[in-house]
């Protein structure tokens, strides 16, 4: 089975998506800027899955150890962490899930000109690296349970190969999980959360989320 | 009840949402560039429904004839169209549906740099007009049968008020619909069509749409 290095992981989405996958059996690499923190998160991911199948370490070594490495930090962070992580990541697919939220008005899209930070992460790390994006509607407190989380996943890349890859990652996560299309298509997701923060403050109880209605996934 | 003015009513989307608001009870006006086409669209529509709620009227005398008027014009004739309604708008709700697709490459997000087609309308048309975004996602084929659409509708403009009134009538018309946040916001929505573009190719069987998950409208 592969090895998935959560970049962020002391981060409640890189947390919680590193705990569903060490639920479902994958060996995961908690990254953090601070490798005694990454340690403390994955000690605390073997307690809670009573496994030893999570690691911590510095960023870089687990961008380098990681068969698939995900993303999962700040807007703010995000070009300065692939620049330092982009030898590590060379043939490898990276997961981005950052959304390019600009506080405090983190409840209105404000994309960049780029289009959105997907393509800024691939324009980063060239065509030697499968950028796809995934996750960014996903809320980080529902993972921390067993349930299925209502909201679905919609995957978008250059290739569908390693789309592909990252649906079967996010379906043993728990999501149902779709093609979105080409990179490009991630400004759809990345401005949808700023849509689901807004619904979060202006309708009581829950965490907002999508699904995709009309057509059957076959 | 109020007078709603579809502008690029002989198109697919503005037909269908004419139709539907007809058959609530709404009188429908019917814009085009071309008054007789706009009557024969008008015909069309009261023998569908029995009645004579609906006229056709050249785009300008549409728009001004009109409490709330809707633009469902191609993207290349978006910026153009509100140049000219401008004066006729003043005081109005306009309900922007534009996509800002790029053709050949329509299920390829390009939003335009402005941020999304309803950000350029309130920039043409100032501070005398309420744009408000909506129906960005709906199939157009799904509006010509009498079934409530399985597609949500995410409402964005300015001012709450006017959200409302444009949730009230995507209610009208047979769908469930929300506020979905500030104008900016629109380019979740915008960028959302070409992911359901996407997957009317890639996914068999039907017309995807969205629908929003884990709260309650109340």
């Amino acid at each position: 089975m592969q090895t998935i290095s959560v970049i962020g992981g002391s981060g409640e989405l890189g947390g919680g998506l590193a705990l569903r996958w060490a639920r479902a059996g994958f060996a995961v690499i908690i990254g953090s800027r601070d490798a005694d923190r990454a340690q403390q998160v994955a000690d605390e991911l073997n307690a809670a899955t009573g496994s030893t199948l999570a690691k911590g370490m510095q960023n870089y070594a687990a961008a380098e150890a990681g068969d698939i490495v995900l993303l999962a930090v700040k807007f703010s962070h995000h070009k300065a962490t692939l620049e330092e992580l982009k030898p590590a990541l060379r043939g490898k697919i990276l997961i981005d899930t950052t959304v390019p939220l600009v506080p405090p008005k983190v409840a209105r899209a404000q994309l960049p000109p780029e289009g959105s930070a997907a393509v800024i992460a691939q324009k980063v790390l060239g065509g030697d690296v499968d950028v796809v994006s995934a996750f960014q509607n996903v809320s980080a407190e529902l993972l921390q349970s067993d349930e299925r989380p209502e909201c679905d996943v919609l995957v978008t890349g250059a290739k569908p190969d390693a789309r592909q890859t990252v649906i079967e990652l996010a379906e043993k996560a728990g999501f149902k999980a779709w093609h979105a299309g080409p990179l490009e298509n991630s400004a759809a997701t990345e401005a949808l959360t700023s849509v689901l923060i807004f619904m979060n403050k202006k309708y009581s109880s829950g965490h907002a989320g999508i699904s995709i209605t009309g057509i059957d996934a076959d």
